[in-house]
């Protein structure tokens, strides 16, 4: 049995196994001066190091005297397997290129899609490695990770056997959760015929993906999946027991929000753009309302309305979005930073939205997102001794220790 | 001597020995597969390596395959000696709370000004320390570092101080350039006596300082220092051989600017409500502009006009502010992408003003900021094979390996 313990834990953490909805997201509950003890990955028990019994010779010890400890980062929503990269269109973009004429330079999804095709297995999943690494050292634990680069059934169950080896290979710093985009994109071979395309994903991926992947995406907006064609493929997937996701409401207010909370989704994702009635539906389901700030970031857009959601007390999470063309960034830091000084969200919420509920996002709030007896040793300790320094400290890491699943996996300082 | 050469170089960098005005900022020379040759950090050649002789076995190689190459940063406006934290400040401003309010809560620069001066120059240094390894990490081979947290001749003399010892001591990574800035506020003992401190400074700081430090700054704005007693102590300065900074324009438009040609300033810094007319003298005179978007990121203020000064042939630079107050982040990829992303800058804007620009703004733009024979081996190889992933990587830090004066400092991947 593996066993260790961080000692003169000064512990910030939200509690329970379910989303924290509404006003519940701003309480996180404060143990001064706890050794948090943890048994094969486990925690096994929070006591107060007065009450600490002597630890046997084989407990590795860590002292965490002086740094706020927190409950490792949930990164609920991210494209991390990828072919290639897209820097040039990055900057036509920022020289005020549109979204078609970008596509008519060669750009946009469909460039991801042909490197990812043309790449191998093997360079996809190193590749990602390289990323992993990096959002370790920002304190996440555990990571989605979508397909939808490979938009047909060889390219599309590439990527998620890929996904699947980094879920269960060893060495690999965090916890990874799979879900398969399909309906990312309608490929270039479709062009015009989206029908087509749908009845492809019924009959022939969707059931080809089923076993591996927990969760099926789509990419539901105008003139990519409009509501009718989402609500065929969700409950096509539901009964093929998929739990479902949506990028909803990202660039036009198409409506959805309603349709995630219509299908009972576990999140909706983006929602840039969400109708009111949209966030009370999502609300009143428990549907959890993924906001991805480094994409409105990046491409200068309005942020998501995060206090709306809160108010009316839906259950918010945050997550990057990290992906080649929108959003090149895993970055927590910057995550937090925009969270709180552009999206009106308290520090604690910040921090619920980016450990319980981006666990519930990923159905594993029973699992990992609070420090507390019987889940997951999936922790971080700070630099600083109090867990405002996370916004505080802007766009900086804040991480000097990440532990995943009972094991240290990065230090940083 | 110490020799090294980093091989297989694909080189982007500005040239020259002064600030690259107006168009020049977006020139960057490429030399591609190239080798760098380093004796004693300094650069002695940059060779095709097609060209490249046999390297003796005493010659420490670097191979840079695959690895876009530039310039170390150069950071050229930080407050990165301090006592305390204020973390608690920085969440009351998220709540709204507004400047009065948070002095009257025990907040602002003399909540700083009472834990740098209780603290020991041991503690401000290792402090210190910790900040610039950040740095380096990020790239970064030259830092500015001001006093200006004393307010009192004992504790001024005492920052600078341990200025100087990081800029003395060996094992520090980067180059480190001092700036008393004893103006940075009226300390609370003088209090509605703003002239008896000004008295103070030009009778008894001014000269103790003298040797001390490089430059003179002085926080030039409505209520602190206005343009009369900024003007008088900016020639008591420059009689003492101090070079001339200012901090101008920056909460309201004050003239710091014109302020700073009038005054033959090596860099105005801040800048977000210069004139028109400040603009333009600046250009004129050869005032480095010097721009903090962190700063107006965390404060949630507009951007200063940075199209403004390059369209009219002006240099900017571009800094951090690192400081415990209104800007606790020395996030070189954060200012990247908000200079490129929101101040219209383009990629090869942004790169000269984080290195031959942030060195013409320390008056070191023959000693460092470009790959040069003769130059300063201060070098960064990023883990991409295009300096656009820059901007590109939001947020995230792009560097691979720091050279500071051609030893290799951080190796981060």
């Amino acid at each position: 049995m593996a066993r260790s313990c961080i000692i003169n834990a000064n512990i910030f953490t939200p509690q329970g196994s379910s989303a924290r909805r509404g006003e519940e997201m701003s309480v996180l509950k404060h143990f001064e001066n706890y050794a948090i003890l943890i048994e094969d990955g486990i925690i096994s028990d929070l006591v107060p190091m007065a009450d600490l019994p002597k630890l046997d010779s084989d407990v590795e010890v860590i002292d965490a005297a002086g740094n706020a400890v927190i409950p490792g980062f949930v990164d609920s929503h991210t494209h991390l397997v990828f072919g290639g990269y897209r820097p040039d269109e990055f900057e036509w973009r920022l020289k005020g290129d549109t979204y078609m004429s970008i596509m008519e330079r060669g750009g946009g999804i469909q460039s991801t899609v042909n490197a990812t095709r043309a790449a191998s297995a093997y360079d996809l999943e190193h590749k990602a490695l390289w990323f992993i690494d990096r959002m370790a050292e920002m304190g996440v634990t555990t990571v989605e990770a979508k397909s939808g680069y490979g938009l047909n059934t060889e390219s599309e169950m590439k990527m998620l056997d890929v996904i699947d080896r980094l879920a269960n290979r060893s060495g690999v710093p965090v916890r990874v959760v799979s879900t398969f985009l399909g309906a990312h994109a309608v490929p270039a071979e479709y062009k015009g015929r989206t029908d087509e395309y749908v009845d492809l994903m019924i009959r022939e991926m969707i059931p080809a993906a089923k076993g591996k992947a927990k969760f099926f995406d789509i990419f539901t907006e105008k003139n990519v999946f409009e509501i009718e064609e989402s609500r065929r493929l969700l409950a096509a997937a539901r009964d093929a027991g998929f739990k479902l996701k949506l990028h909803a409401d990202e660039i036009v207010q198409l409506g959805g929000a309603e349709l995630a909370a219509e299908m009972g989704a576990v999140s909706a994702d983006h929602l840039l753009h969400v109708s009111d009635q949209g966030v009370k539906m999502m609300a009143e389901r428990g549907v959890v309302a993924t906001l991805l700030p480094l994409t409105a970031f990046a491409l200068r857009e309005p942020f998501a309305p995060a206090r709306k959601f809160i108010d009316a007390g839906a259950a918010v999470a945050l997550a990057t979005d990290l992906n080649p063309g929108s959003c090149f960034s895993g970055s927590i830091p910057l995550t937090i930073a925009l969270a709180c000084i552009y999206m009106k969200m308290s520090i604690e919420e910040t921090i619920s939205a980016l450990t319980i509920n981006g666990a519930a996002a990923l159905d594993l709030a029973d699992v990992t997102g609070s420090l507390e007896k019987g889940k997951s040793a999936d922790i971080v300790i700070l630099n600083f001794d109090t867990y405002k320094a996370l916004p505080y400290y802007v766009g900086m890491n804040c991480v000097k220790t990440a532990i995943s699943r009972g094991i240290v996996v990065k230090n940083n300082n």
